[in-house]
């Protein structure tokens, strides 16, 4: 009797092409972060509930893949790496430098309710400073977000937004206590539309009220600095959350990235550790898909684990799944980085040593290359050149073998350099792939 | 009030170098793997238990992280990468390339009791061929095992077995029945060595038997050639089995490699789904951790899932955690290679700007460098780089900035040259890692 070889609801295989995909995106933000001095640190999958809920309650709780263990010990899955990073930090914060910059790419589960591009295992890739409460932490992060955007080819767009000046600005106006509500309906706004957004509004708001918090949050055409000084006015002047913000758009200007980056008072982001900075990034040719880099500044989060000493932290988390969608809307295909890039044929059974001798040539010189593994007909093992994208194959019998010869054939365009020695190969090899380089330029 | 940040027992936070080495190692594995042609693929941490199981019991049964999720489900994490991938197989056959080369390198978790060096969550290497039951695909996964440790610049062997040429032989012998019993002894005839192995043996064989087991798998001076053929002639002469071997071992010798090889009859594996060829690797210089890549040929697993259709498969796994452990008692360590080697100290604000151009073209030259993040007094700045053991600082202040130059200092020596240009720092810089690089070799 068969097991049904299902997986669960909300959970993925990846087939190898996707995996490539995944690998190659790790790979170049692996460059990048490293690039930053940012370092690698790796925590469990599996932690006590108590302390990935922290104080707890709310949407998180119900989406906990928990648990009693062998031990009767509640436990659970970590459904972000951001809970896992505090509690790391307040547990061996003697044992590393700081400020810290770390990165952290992970598996992470939430039994959310599946939907389409929503899944309950995903991948989170996350790059965090912990220590420096200040513009030049915030602007590295910054910085990194565009780098990243860059060499994976990307055009984007990063709107930043300060939660502790638009909380100014409420309060100013005596809607602090209605900030959720607000919250929830400025988060949408590019979403539904500045109508449709002022008709929530109204729901709870006065004719006044409403058109003061649209005359904040709604965009204008104008600079980030104008735009900051507008901010600034509502919030009744220039303090501490303004004074960073401007002082991130003079690095910004300084480093000549500020085209990138739009100060956008409608980001306001739903988690509730944020307290400051707060930014999401969308791509200029498919802003739709929402933002594929969000982040903010988190300064309370570790007193949850050790509330002697303190460390404000801010981060970005990148979102792969989109961010590999994105690639493949776009056409990007970037798989052949990494698959084999040449097939020796298995003509005969005798050759076999031969082949591990043009194997071996090719390895040397940094060619991915594999014999096939069957003396099948010919037919199968074209097929499984086709299958597996390889573009060049070497085909050598007894003759060939002898002469210490072989044919290469281009397995797309079938053309065919017949009889040629080993080296000879090479340097057309050589040539093709150089040339495919500059064309991925 | 505080929550202790505490792991469970059995897992573990990893700290930067550590994650680093780890690293380090995953990319040299993706690597060699790529470079002969496997592709990777990755399939959920959790699964059905059914799925898991198999026909299931045993010892993997009780070391289950185990649960009910939310939809009342029962599911599992994953304990191996091997059984999944049958599971994969079995789902994805038409989708995929035979013959199927992949390889995926993951977390797995067994509830086993912690001890020393064994971990509840551990990361598995695996590569397997799923396809072919032939001397070549054998011959693949041997290649490979060998070039993984070339690789990784380790001395090893890799001791090779046939449980079916063994179970010839007890069969001749009327030991077949009791081949459990006879495997789980002669599995630790190193470590316990001959006599204490013979003692044992004694307990549930008679003399004549023990006699003759004993001439089976105790190693002795000969080439592999001169052992199989003992073996042949012990197990009732010349098979499919003993004719595989033979196969292989010609591939070995055709490729030069067969020095790393020896034919051990003591090798079983303790895993029930292993029919064919068996192997284990343990490293010259420290045989004594054990092995450190092992595996063997499963060729009924998939039918576990597809009774219809037949997928032999032959597959390794690498211990991480102690290939880890070796490189850092050979004192191969190798985080520096993904460090930060540039440390661009705070001086003073104004300079921000200046930093920030100096950081850009470090990038452009490729080299991994990051600016202090606060003007926190030297000491402090100087201590952040030794804990990160980060090599060189460039040290400017209003002056420098405004001649465009900097002091290029070597954190370790202390050596400092004054008053230098960028470039002619990146050019000393040029020399001194291409040093490094020439030491390492």
């Amino acid at each position: 009797m068969n097991i049904e070889p299902k997986v669960l609801k909300g959970f993925r295989d990846i087939l190898p092409f996707r995996e490539m995909e995944k690998q190659y995106c790790f790979k170049r933000l692996r460059e990048v972060f490293e690039r930053f001095g940012f370092v690698p640190i790796d925590t469990p999958a599996l932690e006590y509930t108590e302390v990935l809920l922290g104080k707890g309650g709310g949407e998180t709780d119900k989406q906990l893949f928990r648990f009693q263990d062998q031990g009767r010990r509640d436990v659970a899955l970590r459904f972000d790496l951001t809970v896992p990073l505090a509690r790391y930090i307040a547990r061996h914060h003697q044992e590393l430098p700081f400020p810290f910059k770390r990165y952290h790419m992970a598996k992470v589960w939430r039994g959310e309710k599946p939907q389409a591009g929503r899944y309950r295992e995903f991948v989170q890739c996350d790059f965090d400073i912990i220590g420096p409460d200040n513009a030049r932490a915030d602007f590295e992060i910054l910085l990194l977000i565009n780098a990243v955007m860059k060499a994976l080819g990307l055009k984007a767009v990063i709107r930043l937004n300060h939660r502790g000046l638009f909380n100014r600005f409420l309060d100013r106006h005596g809607l602090l206590s209605r900030g959720p509500d607000i919250f929830r309906i400025v988060d949408k706004l590019l979403k539904i539309g500045r109508e449709a957004a002022e008709k929530e509004l109204r729901e709870s708001l006065s004719a006044e009220e409403t058109k003061i918090l649209l005359r904040y949050i709604v965009p204008e055409e104008e600079s980030f600095t104008e735009t900051l000084l507008r901010l600034e006015n509502l919030a009744g002047g220039e303090e501490e959350d303004s004074r960073r913000l401007r002082r991130i758009s003079e690095y910004l200007k300084a480093s000549e990235i500020e085209d990138h980056f739009v100060l956008s008072p409608h980001i306001v982001r739903g988690l509730d550790y944020y307290t400051d900075l707060v930014y999401e990034t969308f791509l200029t040719d498919l802003p739709d898909i929402g933002s594929v880099c969000s982040g903010g500044r988190y300064n309370g989060l570790t007193r949850l684990y050790n509330d002697k000493e303190n460390f404000p932290g801010i981060g970005s988390s990148l979102g792969l799944d989109r961010l590999l969608a994105a690639l493949e809307i776009l056409d990007r295909s970037v798989s052949r980085t990494c698959g084999a890039e040449i097939l020796i044929f298995a003509l005969e059974e005798a050759s076999f040593p031969y082949y591990d001798k043009l194997l071996k040539q090719c390895h040397e010189k940094n060619r991915r290359a594999e014999i096939f593994l069957e003396t099948k007909k010919l037919n199968a093992q074209f097929k499984y050149a086709e299958k597996k994208k390889i573009p060049w194959g070497f085909l050598a019998g007894a003759e060939e073998r002898e002469a210490g010869t072989l044919h290469l054939k281009n397995l797309q365009t079938r053309e065919t350099f017949r009889d040629i020695r080993p080296e000879e190969a090479f340097s057309k090899l050589e040539e093709y792939f150089r040339d495919e380089q500059e064309k991925q330029k």
